[in-house]
């Protein structure tokens, strides 16, 4: 009975399965990782619309948090969509004494529309969150909302500056032939990486990333090795996607 | 893109990831099915302890289960632990126009304990599920909790005369050198399997057998084969079990 790595993955629910923690799960799985999680928002959404979501009661998310960790040992964790100012306090609190890798995908609008964003919600994912974070992995207007910066580079200094340990910016929500991220590194030197554009439009492409970096965290990887291996998987599981529903395309994350 | 089969599974969450909605996904993504879902409690439990659940309120559940399937067409529908009866009519209303198979598995005592049965709930799900379903898989204390007969051609024959079309009692939960699981199928011939047991006890058992029924049914298998194939499936990821925890094993659904 050999072991593998595990990754906590603090993530929402999305029914439809092409984000949220079943993104988590089937990403860890194909990275040879066991997902374990608590499930931070019930969402109603669909591959064409965002609906309403309801973040667990405080209480009951700290009770199912400690019983979990309290029994299984974790490697590394991944946060996803949070959804209330209670659960990032309480998310802060379990990460202030942890001691592996966090990876931070802070989603202030989620994949269909719906804008989860507040100035509090921004507050309290810096104070609580960002020093503990690893990597960070907003796409651009994330980033912008989480620093006032519009610019890259200026707003990879500036999550630097807010405690994240490093940041990766990610243009998937913009147009242009190629998707073009960027990471800064510990020392603040920039990384560039250039991706064919895919045709069509695609949910849950942020939490594959996020979920496969925090994967390759657990199994080991340096920082830069992760970042470069959870892209390409990432690309890999947007050229494999499919139609699942009548909208945005499912990522395929069971590449053969 | 091709495209594959689509499995809805209505199931609990388990943050262990055992078990529950969790069993399901990674058991259908091996099978070459996807995964939607409606969940419907979030526990509180890990591999030694189930604490607590709580299930969805109608209201939420209903609109998440409509908008899904509203957009995502179903091949096969998998339920697991409800946990109330107004969620137990919400799925009989909606499995009163479905076209595609329905496996059952009647989780009445959660793996790690809890009683969560009672009367009304087995009513509820007599009067409501049992029409609708292909196959109901419970072990033999379900099977004589929801027929009130011991023995189990005796409880096989109370499950069908219930309703449910066909019926596959398991004995993983008793003792011996042998699991004996025993399906009657629709012309009420008994089918006896028996498998080797295996050292350790096990999280998940259930809900991975009767996620990859679903999936084998969605793929089209006739129900003696997807019988078969769900068998030795499970079987198959008890052998490949893991410790992740420090109680129950998990089922190692990914075998290589």
């Amino acid at each position: 009975m050999n072991e593998k790595p595990v990754v906590l993955a603090l993530s929402g629910h999305d029914p439809s399965g092409a984000a949220g923690v079943q993104a988590d799960i089937e990403t860890l799985a194909y990275t040879g990782c066991h997902c374990i999680s608590v499930i931070t928002s019930l969402t109603a959404q669909n591959t064409a619309e965002f609906k309403s979501m309801v973040p667990q009661p405080p209480e009951r998310f700290r009770e199912q948090l400690h019983l979990l960790t309290g029994d299984i040992a974790v490697d590394a964790c991944k946060i996803g969509l949070i959804g209330s100012i209670e659960l990032i306090e309480i998310i802060g609190d379990y990460l202030a004494s942890a001691r592996f890798p966090v990876v931070l995908d802070p989603v202030l609008g989620a994949g269909a529309g719906a804008d989860l964003s507040s100035p509090g919600l921004v507050r309290a994912m810096t104070a609580h969150l960002f020093p503990h974070t690893s990597v960070i992995t907003p796409n651009l207007e994330e980033a912008q909302a989480l620093t006032g910066c519009s610019e890259t580079g200026q707003a990879l200094h500036g999550l630097l500056d807010l405690g994240c340990k490093t940041a990766l910016i990610t243009t998937a929500d913009r147009e242009g032939e190629q998707v073009i991220n960027t990471w800064m590194c510990e020392t603040r030197k920039i990384h560039s990486y250039r991706w064919a554009r895919l045709p069509g439009t695609y949910h849950g492409s942020g939490c594959t990333l996020s979920a496969c970096l925090a994967g390759r965290l657990a199994l080991g990887d340096p920082l830069s090795t992760a970042v470069d291996k959870a892209q390409e998987y990432t690309w890999q599981t947007l050229k494999n996607a499919r139609r699942i529903g009548k909208s945005q395309l499912h990522p395929g994350r069971f590449i053969q």
